[in-house]
């Protein structure tokens, strides 16, 4: 089933998962997948920035997003496609839709500066991966160096009609996901999901102002659908409640560079994978940080069961 | 009083109160300095990044940090000199230093990128504004571009004994207080004062790895105070508990660009300063934002006092 | 006399020239600014990025500036007045302007990146210095990393009435004047003029693209006066070849960073200044540079007799 | 035969020649690489910057290297590797090698900044390719972003025994070649091969200061052997008499960005290779540019012949 604009719900952002050797580990693949699904993922995306993706050679990549699709069973697999050129983008982009993937992921290269540049750089892409394959566009500055305004995003969505989604990430973002609904409730943009990073630490606002969640790689995926039905079910203080208590956590894992070794270490403590294993270049987790955040899950298990049953 | 390295505490990054019309409010000047002293600071610092430096042409800083000084009444005052060339630093500087200023900060510009780079802009600058005048490098790379490697920051450190402290606003930034840290104990360094920015987003960890507390503008300055001394206390667990009820209104205040809004609208509903007005060019809070930081405030009143005052 | 959009010819962009211990050379400006006059430019640009104009205090700026303008009688003289902020920025505009200017001349900071980012910048900016002092644009990304396409000049020019002259040195820059040229004789765009800098080294062909000449800084402005006169008497080859005759050198000088010191020790071998002395921070020319630049002058001196006169 | 660090001579950087529809034109790689033969040329590099390597894909990287090193004859081929991770680095040089390729070059990713980043990046590389695969570190910032110190070079070299060549792109950059080699005269370093690039536009006093020649693209890559013959001879001033006719043009098509479709267009002219098409993105020469490019080539027949050649 092909990725649409009424995608909603929390898409984790799946990390990818190693042998202490380097080699990609599938069977921690298909661990992980279950899991985002048991606890009520309504998608996932694969070889994202936090998935290590440019670490992969063309092959395995087809082979690691060819496994999440077996093993999702129907739930939509969003594969990220960033390349530094047209060819290889969509090489990967037909391989992984023949495989079963929903739809494909594109970040700007980090060398678009103007409004034009941006503009331009979509339109060919949507060409190059073929017009059949929707795609989301990724709006994170922070990491790509790249602005779009909420003007450029809407030139985006107007220009390509298979552009499905934003995944927004922008730092501060709560007034753009206000900007695009608006145009939209006024019939001035059409309709696209968004879905929101950053690794969550607005996602109480966000939902909020309108996204439709999440699509971010925090290692408790389960508190970040279990906030989203609380704000769906009008329950917002508890929906805040649960937030915060995981915002310290969250917070620490959302740092630049050290966050995915953070993320790897507590999904294998949860063991949804078997080893913290990067692929280099990465950057180490030393024994006060470790310390860190066994502090941080100790403190937050008295506030959510989940991180109790972690406690030694 | 001259700053020097065994400076400690918080020196809370002073807003710069404006009137509506745009003028120095200086009377708001008086008012936050006395509350700077009444909550436990330590020390201040002036004309930094969100004192909206930029905006004072050089007249009006030299009288902005003068007053800052008279009132603060032997509270040592830090005042931003940071500027494009070095004899507008070096006139500030010796302006400030004059009416009776501890000491200087000092941004690197955006431009620098080696190594070499870094370390000449440094002796070239504390040469300008004169060796007598202590100084404090400023290490804030997700705003100023500038990416310090500890080596280069011990390198800046030794090759300037004005050099007294780091503001240290890398993120992430734990393990570099931890590796300049190491170094002193080591005897491969000397020892300088860290006092850490970042909004104190991680100013709960940052203590426990050898910082010498908080240089920064967070609306309550007075709980960042709290958590220093609860920690010097060795009570971890109620530091932690105090520092992470702030952390959603703290998280929300340090986003770039919007945060120095949200800054002031809190200081300015705690009666700390007179008006949240900014000079041009200056983002500004939509009525959404202003819901969402009373709702937050709402919710810290249930832990802290102070935020209860505020209750409607 | 007021800058205004039919400014045309050779705009010499005037270094500052210091004495060896670092004071502003007050006579060498009024060498140099005859020296201007009598070769045939037709104004004058003072306190440019070649200008050294960020090593200068708010109060020697004004004094330069006005320097400047008074021995230039009635020869235009437009003052850079690129800060940090907009209050010194307004302090410097006016100050030129009430000492006789006849426009400024206005950067965009580093830090732009979107279209709206730049439109809004020059329309605060305009705002600031008041809407009567005619402005120039500067369009250098090289040198500050803002890149404005065609379109965002446009806006620029169309938002802003006192806006009266593009400064243009894109790099590569052609298509940019044609594509202004094009929309003027649409009428999709009011004429301003357009000035060339690069240091010169596409003026060849700029002028036969409508530019309406330089605003540049080459050591030898009577060349490029005399290339603008040919090439205004329908002589393209003899323009060409003269051109050419001075683009080693030219080329040569128009290194970055290093360029000034090439441009400052020839300017002082001709005697249009006293000293080729810089301010910190500078780079110099090495013995091996100076020997480069000599034999670049005595192979110039072949085609061009003011060459000549500096041989041996 | 591997490349080692008595390199000299002019290695052309080859573009990659495409049909109108896109598919590689491998008739013209046979062309292209007897032509650079039969011209003097010491060796090639294939799949630079503007060898458009990042629009192919992985498989058609291969091929090309593959074809490029076979029509040589012996002639060495390096087969440029950057790449966005290790494990397509890996591949492509091994396959490369695998061919008969002598070397390959690398590119830093324009997200370094520090000194360490660059010095652990390039021994990450050597050690992801083997370090049996001698390897060219390229230093070009106007293109990368990335700024290289003498010192970080010499620190690239030295923790690097399969560093076997510079490729010198630097803007300035002739005070890095005499750095170097002072260093390699003092025993402060150890030799390598040292070729510019950034078009040639120095190249009349690279070679002057040390560098072993040439490494770019320039439409006349003759000439560049002919200038470094002459100045081996000692023939000075007939050196940069060639090398002079030629600089209008080579400045022409040292333009970044359009550069390559100036460089393809007058290789085609010259009959070197079929097609001037490039693969998307590309930009192309409007009817005022391709005019331009005449004119230089009727320009520089009157002083070299090869170009009178073209005249129509």
């Amino acid at each position: 089933m092909l990725l649409d604009i009424k995608a909603r719900g929390v898409y984790p952002i799946a990390p990818t998962p190693f042998h202490a050797d380097g080699r990609v580990d599938f069977a921690s693949i298909d661990r992980m997948t279950d899991f985002y699904r048991e606890v009520g993922s309504t998608g996932m995306t694969v070889l994202g920035v936090m998935g290590e993706a440019p670490k992969l050679d063309g092959a395995e990549a087809v082979e690691v997003a060819a496994r999440f699709v077996r093993r999702a069973e129907g739930l939509p697999v969003i594969v990220g496609v960033s390349a530094p050129g047209f060819a290889a983008m969509r090489g990967l982009a037909r391989a992984s839709m023949d495989a079963g993937a929903a739809g494909v992921m594109i970040a700007p290269p980090n060398t678009l500066r103007t409004d034009d540049q941006i503009a331009g750089y979509y339109r060919q892409a949507a060409e190059a991966i073929g017009e059949d394959v929707p795609f989301v566009v990724q709006d994170y500055p922070l990491n790509f160096s790249v602005v779009m305004t909420p003007g450029v995003i809407r030139r985006v969505i107007e220009e390509n009609p298979s552009c499905v989604m934003l995944k927004h990430e922008d730092w501060p973002g709560l007034e753009k996901i206000s900007a695009l609904r608006a145009w939209e409730a006024e019939g001035a943009m059409r309709r696209v999901s968004i879905l929101c990073g950053n690794g969550g630490l607005f996602l109480d606002f966000e939902v909020e102002r309108g996204a439709d969640a999440a699509m971010t790689g925090y290692a408790f995926p389960d508190m970040l659908v279990d906030v989203v039905r609380l704000q769906a079910e009008g329950r917002r203080d508890p929906a805040h409640d649960l937030f915060d208590a995981h915002l310290p956590l969250l917070r620490y894992e959302q740092q630049p560079g050290v966050g995915l070794a953070v993320r790897k270490y507590v999904m294998a403590r949860r063991g949804i994978i078997a080893s913290d294993a990067q692929r280099k270049p990465a950057q180490a987790m030393g024994a006060k940080a470790k310390a860190e955040v066994e502090y941080l899950l100790s403190r937050l298990a008295r506030h959510d069961p989940r991180a109790g049953k972690l406690a030694g």
